[in-house]
């Protein structure tokens, strides 16, 4: 089944810069920034597929992510982002077929994953940032392609009698749109439910009339007035957003790391986070470290210290350890996640970050909305999740909410070197997971109280108390903290992965849904099913045969 | 892949009555019922595998699905329905492994989806009909045997030193539990998420005491107390319940039809039901004839026609044929639904229903929440279905929710001979889908107004209207209606089946989500996907190879 990153081919790696940019062009004029679509078709990720029509493979979207990231950081007085494209009539054609039809399974659905979050970080700039994204389709936008623009808050159609909106991948490919375009469709854009099968299943999908009838799209213009009225909407949107900002950016210099391999065992450390993977044994350690220094006091501290804060950094630096998981370790099927450090310092900045975001800084805002976003992506980890509370740990504030991103955690209960926990504020609301509810508020869901209780309490919590709390799955004392800790790694480790994986997207996800889980805990399970079926993958399946001149075959038994 | 019922075996039959049943024994004393597990090893629905341990197959549940069912029609005046065991230390052993190793992909998930859905009427019978079920446990309760206790409002586990409920299938069979446990467990009884992973993943479960802590349970008593004590909280909830009903029962008579086949089609006659299977399109045509007789003016009229009155017939029949078509023609990827009758008598027949219901008629409400099971079976047919609205057809009140089940409509606009729809106060609450909102209520999701606009129209809404007022999907005239009906038909059969599952799952629950929902929208998709890969199905796969000393081989890829 095709390349797999992590039986063949060169690791994937993550950092992109704008100057070195193949497939995205990124203009910041004053409160507008355009993100122009250009495809170099010859540089794809991975040998054996052109990146024709603009289409996209994950290399286009690690870029895509970078300038979202970028815009928050590097230009927070932008208020409009247009997302267009460089080629004629063709705005986007959605992911490559070929690079999909070459991909192992789990690549695929790495990969849709990795595609869904870059559209949820659209959606909360325009939340969250006053950053407004707006799709100026100014050609056709087929599969992923609608599927970006229904990520930004509006949709524009250019009226060129050819270009279209579609999601050709049930008709065409025998699989679904991947990137939340089914549920958008019907949750976010609230298109009535037979009209979303009707577009759905219409291959060439819809040009600007019925587009519009359909809610497909908000609106459009003719190819001779399309530059000016883009134009103007733009500066329009950004006089609704106040205006151009005056807040001044910081640059996200590169995260630099060393790396060491001994056997199947390899390490990444970077200043704040290491990542060791136990090769043999399918485990990977992440360890966080605590701040060493002081947190910034003002604004202005903060926006000196830039990308160098370690409450940013370490969050970089931690998510970049999570897409090395997801994309270069396959195998590993358990973290183990420890932290390192002292608690009151985590205390501190998480008091000073919150304290700067109530005074307006749109930095430490940023800050804080980034530790949520690569706090979520630990939630999407298809891997099981260990939290060890052992002493000189810091799970403290933000770095609490670690251990409930966790599937279990374990405290040592040793008097004699106490291991505690710090709660914050932070936790009681700024985290958010993406049913929108704190990780605290999941944890306690339905038990009138807890969560009043545990707000109450103040100084370190000992093992004991938050066993008897809830805060922590299990608090064993020294002498049984080996056994208990063995026997549970060695089990998680023999069962099966795919049941795993099912079972803990079906614990993590409690009370509420939204959007967002439904794309992770809903779509993605039909789609893992999908991409599963010969149907789709199999010598005759949709998938496979695209292009080819013959139908694809189908069992059509029904499931 | 082992037998499946479309293409070997005998077709599977859904009626069952008390006196016949091998598995169950139904015992009705006053207000109390006890529904005692004693399952006939020798007597499986399929050959190939033994029903040891109180283990189940969907010969069992079809049984518990019945007597659920008669419990509501035939003894209304049970306040408290026990649920237990007659076999010595073991309540239930869950789905029987030999049977799902040997069964189809496909059989699998349609079983899983039918024992979930008896689960959930075991749910309404308690919210809706002061049916109070209660699981007492009389011995261990293991993976579909702990689910089906979750369904009760309360569990109950003896005290022996040895019953312990679990929910071994992760560990031990490498798929998921299959009938709502996950779900359950964290969004019903609101057990914590890493205490649930605990429990998920200790295949020998929890005694008592443990069970206790753990919300695993509700209560318990030593063996030499048992009998008094689940006897003594019987008589109590029966107390609480407003003691014994006086309601008297009405008798479900057996459902009649008439079959004939000719080559690969096959026609269900019921009288007011026909299913015609064109085998060579892999197309259902259903059609529901409305009543021919005024509806029972009466709460005794009403009581007097029994299981004869047309609104609980007629669904009667419709379910029969739902199942028919999931068990006995997977091969079915599109059902076409029509009407045909008076929508005027529709129309009286709800009015009577829901007045009676209102003045206090258990019976009316009874026919009210079978009519909404059965809509809620349609909701979750993994098939493609078009509704046709043509002349003499009666999509009126409880009939017009049929074409908001579907993932279309089409109505004729012929102003020669009019089709017309009309609503009716129940399409506006009375009848709820899986997420708690009426169907009306998901078609203009995010519409503001245009559910207060349909509720003010009254008489009947002919073509034009019902398209612009987006009841129906399409309104074609009769110049355009041959071919766009052919196209629409052509293209839905030739798309893969998985991808048209996948999509229609994600279409069709729009908005909020409920545990319902999360059942079938998404422990289903996980479940398939499951079911299908190596790990769990393949030569060396932990459900092929239970039983068997060696131990299953996994590929560990974490997806």
């Amino acid at each position: 089944m095709g390349h797999d990153s992590a039986t063949a081919a060169a690791p994937v790696t993550f950092q992109r810069s704008p100057d070195s940019y193949k497939h995205w062009k990124l203009h910041v004029d004053g409160g507008v920034a355009t993100l122009t679509l250009n495809v170099d078709k010859d540089a794809p990720l991975r040998d054996g597929y052109e990146l024709k029509l603009n289409s996209y493979d994950l290399g286009v979207d690690i870029e895509l992510a970078d300038a979202v990231r970028r815009l928050r950081f590097e230009h927070p007085q932008v208020r409009c982002v247009l997302v267009t494209s460089a080629v004629p009539k063709m705005f986007c054609a959605g992911a490559n077929i070929r690079m999909l039809a070459q991909s192992s399974h789990t690549f695929k659905v790495n990969f849709c994953k990795f595609t869904n979050e870059t559209r949820c970080e659209v959606e909360e700039a325009t939340a969250q940032s006053n950053q407004r994204y707006v799709a100026a389709l100014n050609g056709t936008a087929a599969g992923g392609g609608y599927e970006l623009a229904e990520a930004c808050a509006e949709i524009y159609l250019i009226d060129d009698g050819f270009s279209a909106v579609s999601l050709p991948e049930v008709p065409l490919l025998g699989v679904l749109p991947g990137t939340g375009g089914l549920t958008r469709l019907v949750d976010k854009r609230k298109v009535r439910r037979d009209i979303a099968d009707v577009f759905c299943t219409k291959a060439e999908g819809f040009r600007l009339r019925d587009a519009l009838r359909m809610r497909l799209v908000d609106g459009g213009w003719p190819k001779s007035k399309w530059e000016a009225e883009i134009a103007r909407h733009a500066a329009q949107t950004v006089q609704a957003g106040g205006g151009v900002g005056s807040e001044q950016g910081i640059a996200l210099h590169p995260l630099t790391r060393t790396e060491s391999t001994s056997g199947p065992s390899r390490t990444l450390r970077y200043p704040h986070v290491e990542l060791v993977i136990d090769g043999s044994r399918r485990v990977a350690q992440v360890t966080v470290h605590g701040p060493s220094a002081p947190p910034a006091a003002t604004a202005e501290g903060l926006w000196g210290q830039g990308a160098g804060a370690w409450a940013l950094q370490a969050f970089r630096e931690l998510d970049e350890c999570l897409l090395e998981l997801r994309f270069n370790h396959n195998q590993v099927g358990l973290i183990l996640l420890q932290t390192q450090g002292d608690a009151k310092a985590v205390l501190a900045h998480d008091d000073a970050l919150s304290r700067l975001r109530a005074e307006g800084s749109w930095l430490a805002r940023e800050v804080q909305l980034h530790q949520g976003r690569v706090l979520r992506r630990l939630d999407n980890m298809a891997k099981s999740m260990f939290a060890r509370v052992l002493p000189g740990s810091c799970f403290a504030g933000t770095l609490a909410e670690l251990l409930w991103c966790c599937d279990r955690s374990y405290m040592l209960d040793d008097p004699s070197q106490p291991s505690t926990l710090a709660l914050h504020d932070v936790n009681f609301g700024v985290h958010a997971t993406h049913n929108g509810n704190s990780r605290l508020q999941i944890r306690y869901f339905g038990e009138a109280g807890a969560l009043a209780r545990v707000r109450g309490l103040s100084g370190p919590i000992a093992a004991a108390q938050a066993e008897q709390l809830g805060l922590v799955t299990r608090a064993p004392d020294d002498l049984d903290w080996d056994d208990e800790l063995r026997i549970a790694i060695e089990e998680r480790l023999s069962f099966s992965p795919d049941a795993l994986t099912g079972m803990e997207q079906n614990l993590r996800f409690v009370g509420a849904e939204t959007c967002d889980t439904k794309l992770f805990g809903r779509l993605t399970a039909w789609q893992n099913w999908i991409f599963q079926r010969p149907n789709a993958v199999g010598e005759r399946g949709a998938l496979t045969m695209y292009g080819d001149p013959r139908t694809p075959v189908f069992d059509f038994t029904r499931t």
